[in-house]
């Protein structure tokens, strides 16, 4: 007899990866795993790469619920959703009937939902770019001769679906609301992902609202924005306003944040018994400032499913603080990001917060390879403890990025920073590294300012 | 008037940054460099890149003397060696009369002697591999059509000039006396650059000695080994049994560690008063151990002089502990490491010791550049405390070794490391990153034998 049973709610990313770590936890348990759509246990972040023709389908599927099945012993109901969620009875109500669990993992994940134009919402060539599915409606398009591409939202998402568009050979028109692309990057930063975007060919809208489209056979053929611009298309893109798939659990009584997400403590559990929230859909304390962020990303999805699936496994595992770090790739460039942005850095620290720009070559400037990045630290004044960092760059934005994410973790100083010994040879960095430099300019600003 | 007369010794690299950096501290000083060769200012460790042809001499000379003395204001007299150091009467002794100073740099490097081996030490066609003029007489031999090169030194200099050479179309022979290459890598890691440069096209011998060679019109024209082996030759590079040039300051009455490298502080002062001591002649502490640990890398020799220029300026700059940072491109592969050796932390920390190797993909194993990495952890039981990393693959080594040198300067645990916020996109990771892998890994032989 299993010892529990175990039912986990979405099967892209985060659901199979928490069923995997409840079997680890529990080798007896019932586990079964319930998606709407046809496809689980897929590399979500990957359908960029799959469109610009890098990766091919079956190695994005992976084995899909075959071999969530055979290897893990995870019972896999396909085309299934969960109707409501009967927190005081433990049961999970389906179309079909109702399946009672011990603990219960929900990874429901975030959505794009379509902007609310006439017209948008009813025809067949405009797509989200959340699942699998969407990208198959997609690709079905472009065999068909789609060529001309809009995409709504000038987000991690939007640039990441550009970037394979035009590795296609798509013609791309991006169409953003505010007044820049990537908001969660400085206004310099989230320049060079713009001017990469352009130099690979995009056209960029920002401060731009689609008021209405033009329609033709059921497709939307044209954009219209405000301001009276016509945007010719064969097919339209929704990465816009992102928020977490949680109405279902928060009609069950489950706390949710104002941004829609849903809270869970350091266990991923929710405010309600024996259910653990993980993916998308969840907001995690910040290592910074222990504030609850929510950041649909697929690492964060992925650190958040080890957590809530081995506990509803019986084990006893805490979260660590997030990071919010972040990397896509852009055209030419990387854009990549750790720790409070800017705007967050100057609201936790106050009149604390400080913050320096530089530019300094990714390695030896002799070596052929050698291209410019551009590093931005947040740091408090005084102590000097780092609190965010940006890096862009054609090479080497996600290594520095991901040593500011350490130094973050750490609570390293920009002092300590600076004088920090990382590996150098001609081809990978500088005798300073990046690194080394930025956090000098930043200690150099913290003498200034009267810091220790 | 000057407040000071500033005297650097030594001018390839630590003594031109020692001096920029002293020039920084004290605007007025007299600084004078003292160089024996014709060369300053150089990036020593882009021999190796210059020989294959991907950096050109010019960008490799920087702008030397001359940008020292009108950007920086620094006399620069080449061709002048010091005969003694008077400490007591603060003098340094030349040929042509004596310097007296204030402050004085010591920075004279580290020399690779030419094996005792009847006739290899006064053949025309035996060069080391630390100067730029050593790098211009192999240059001449290539020149005039030498193809084969023996390479003495199977450690990371060793490899850098076999690299070289083999980009360069060069056939490369590498002979070294210990069992393996690499001491200060695992067997296993060790074995991966071995592999890489065979797989590049050189002959490797270890446990092999030079005992013999034979000569014509003043070249040697063969290397005979211990055992009988013959080894044709056009050139002979020795980069081996590498040791401090402190032999002028030890006379000096200078402290030097049993190695001979130079005894330093935090603030690179020698024993002797108002000198100074950087670059590849120094031991600094460990960031881990806190014991001295000599090694000539070209960061640390960087490092060192930063701090030992701008205290000889009037500064008071201290130095961070070193993590032994290094890496280096193999033919194919990149070997990178920090913090203790596996043998400086099994030594370290006794029956607390513990390792764990694991062998990842350096991102999506569906995207089309994911290449195998190889990622060795060096930790303390109990705690938990990283001491020592290595990392080895095709792309993603420096990244993943950076990283490690952030979490152990830090005093980070395996745990911690395990759940870390890294970014993640397809080309540059694995949702749970190959740091957080071997972490986990770590964290979980740790859990086993009954850790925190």
């Amino acid at each position: 007899m299993p010892t529990r049973t175990i039912v986990v709610l979405g099967g892209a990313q985060a659901g199979p990866a928490a069923a995997i770590a409840a079997r680890q936890a529990d080798p007896d348990a019932r586990i079964l795993l319930l998606e709407r759509a046809r496809h689980v246990a897929y590399a979500a972040g990957a359908l960029a790469y799959r469109l610009s023709g890098e990766v091919t389908r079956n190695r994005v599927l992976g084995g899909g619920a075959d071999r969530l099945s055979r290897a893990h012993r995870i019972e896999v109901r396909l085309g299934v959703e969960a109707q409501t969620i009967d927190a005081a009875r433990r049961r999970v109500v389906l179309a079909e009937g109702a399946v009672s669990y011990t603990s219960l993992v929900y990874a429901l994940g975030a959505e794009s939902p379509i902007p609310a134009v006439d017209g948008l919402g009813d025809s067949r060539n405009v797509f989200r770019f959340r699942t699998l599915g969407d990208l198959e409606g997609i690709q079905r398009r472009l065999r068909q001769g789609a060529r001309r591409v809009c995409i709504l939202g000038g987000g991690f998402f939007g640039l990441e679906a550009a970037d394979g568009f035009l590795r296609r050979g798509c013609e791309v028109t991006l169409v953003e609301r505010r007044s820049r692309l990537l908001t969660r990057f400085t206004e310099r930063t989230a320049r060079l992902g713009r001017q990469a975007l352009e130099r690979a060919g995009a056209h960029v809208f920002t401060g731009a609202r689609v008021v209405a489209v033009d329609c033709r056979d059921g497709d939307v053929c044209a954009l219209r924005l405000a301001g009276g611009r016509r945007l010719s298309t064969d097919l339209v893109v929704a990465a816009t306003g992102l928020r977490p798939r949680t109405a279902l659990l928060a009609e069950a009584g489950a706390r949710v944040h104002e941004d829609g997400s849903l809270a869970v403590d350091a266990r991923c559990a929710t405010s309600l018994p024996r259910i653990y929230g993980c993916g998308a859909c969840v907001a995690v304390p910040h290592a910074v400032s222990a504030q609850p962020i929510w950041f649909a990303q697929a690492a964060e999805a992925d650190r958040t499913a080890q957590v809530a699936g081995a506990n509803a496994g019986g084990g006893r595992v805490a979260l660590q603080g997030t990071l919010g770090s972040a990397v896509v790739r852009v055209g030419d460039i990387t854009l990549a990001r750790t720790g409070l942005t800017g705007r967050e850095a100057r609201s936790f620290a106050g009149d604390r917060f400080a913050s320096v720009a530089v530019d300094v070559p990714s390695c030896e400037p002799f070596f052929p390879s050698a291209t410019p990045l551009h590093v931005e630290l947040f740091f408090e004044l005084r102590k000097g403890r780092i609190l965010g960092a940006e890096v862009a760059g054609r090479s080497g934005a996600d290594k520095r990025s991901d040593v500011l994410a350490t130094a973050i973790c750490a609570g390293m100083t920009v002092q300590q920073l600076a004088g920090m010994d990382l590996a150098y040879a001609p081809p990978f960095s500088t005798p300073r590294d990046a690194v080394n430099i930025a956090a000098g300019a930043a200690f150099a600003r913290l003498a200034r300012a009267g810091g220790e």
